[in-house]
């Protein structure tokens, strides 16, 4: 069956998601269009962040960041409005998820009235990769299982910027060793979603205890003759974010993603 | 003749730079060590600066942003001392120069005593790729006939930041019909150095009234055979942050640039 939505524009269906018609995860949706992992932080904390993602572009590629104050990634999707295109938010306060919810509006509007501006960014995600690799015929395992990438924590420090550090998120897909090189070749040409992996076939030597138990994600199959490659991973930044338990901050929920009006074919340049 | 320091390492040669023994234009200094070009701006405008490179990355492809306050680019020159590295520094307040000078430390040491804390930002230049063109055999006319590469104002407005906007300057090199697409190949490739043109053949579609007066830097020959080919320049940021007439700015002097320890090669990733 052909996934629901998967040939309708960006626009008809940020469209739906803000009308409440579309409540679920984004994956599949809007075939050849990039989507993109949100973080919205106060204005204090923008700049720090935006070192950061400019000191670590593997796991921080950024596709768009807003003006202070603005709810519009008006950049790489029309008439986009952030607190209600994405079908699933969650708000977090001092590094604590004090819940989840379809529209941010009220409490992105309340935050701006009260508190200070606020400060979208749009970073990149593999989902644009993968339908790459896919176009190759080269499986990409948590797919075909109908689960969530496995992403691991690494023994890699990212460049820190101001209050934010951490070690780098992966994601892992076992790819057939003849397909090796090919799958690298590809994600290297889109570095504006990650880029090339970081590593390929050694889980321990990223400090990765047992391949069979990720940190987030769920574990995946990896077959006789298929070695595990590891890209950095959007979830970089969001753990990095936690980390310095920042008094707000706003994500999407994870797998319910921001739909831009990007080609896929257009991060390559 | 060999030109001088050619083999140099980038350590040794910011040494001779600090010291005084070098005072020259960097051209063809430690080949295959990418130099860059240098913006100091007061810490209340990098917000905006940093947005306007993320939002202009070809014109402005950065290479380190330093933390406020610092005087370091710690993770692309070892030991660097920005205020002391580059052999010629020029000073602008409000938009106009106040003077040129070979060691910046006082008064960039001055600005942070009294008025605030200064940001530095190193952008790609396009040194990185002709080395790559020459290595691959295609001509690059401005250094055959030991002239500045010429440069144009365009009429391809930049997407603005903040207190951050103007037009897009691209420079100019006539490129042999048949190497169009290796010179396009290659540049594309490295898109931390401003990537591939933005305008092959045309330049009254740039709104280029006359070839041979560049509005920057030198006018070149174009052979029979030969199309000239537009790419991002680096004088992008430079003429923008004038425009925004900042109260304070330190940029390097034409021709003299601050040289890294990353190999040209590793630009590619």
């Amino acid at each position: 069956m052909e996934p629901e939505y998967r040939n309708r524009k960006p626009k008809e269906v940020r469209r739906l998601i803000r009308e409440g018609v579309i409540q679920s995860p984004t994956t599949g949706m809007c075939g050849g269009y990039a989507q993109g992992n949100l973080v919205i932080l106060p204005e204090e904390m923008a700049w720090d962040f935006l070192l950061f993602c400019q000191r670590n572009q593997k796991a921080c590629p950024l596709l768009e960041v807003s003006d202070a104050g603005s709810r519009s990634f008006s950049l790489t999707a029309e008439e986009s409005d952030i607190p209600r295109d994405i079908p699933r938010y969650r708000v977090y306060e001092y590094g604590e998820c004090t819940g989840e919810y379809t529209d941010v509006s009220d409490l992105f509007e309340d935050y701006q009235r009260t508190r200070g501006k606020l400060v979208s960014f749009l970073i990149g995600c593999s989902f644009s990769f993968e339908t790459a690799l896919l176009e190759a015929g080269i499986p990409v395992r948590q797919i075909e299982e109908r689960v969530n990438v496995p992403m691991f924590h690494t023994n890699i420090p990212c460049t820190p910027a101001g209050v934010f550090s951490g070690n780098l998120v992966v994601s892992m897909r076992p790819i057939p060793h003849h397909q090796v090189s090919s799958a690298v070749a590809i994600t290297a040409s889109m570095p504006k979603v990650h880029g090339g992996p970081v590593h390929i076939g050694y889980p321990e030597v990223l400090g990765i205890k047992d391949i069979n138990k990720p940190d987030f994600g769920d574990p995946v199959t990896i077959h006789d003759g298929e070695v595990p490659v590891f890209w950095p991973c959007g979830v970089t930044p969001q753990a990095v974010v936690m980390n310095s338990r920042p008094p707000f901050v706003i994500t999407h929920a994870p797998g319910h993603m921001f739909i831009t009006d990007l080609k896929n074919a257009e991060l390559k340049d």
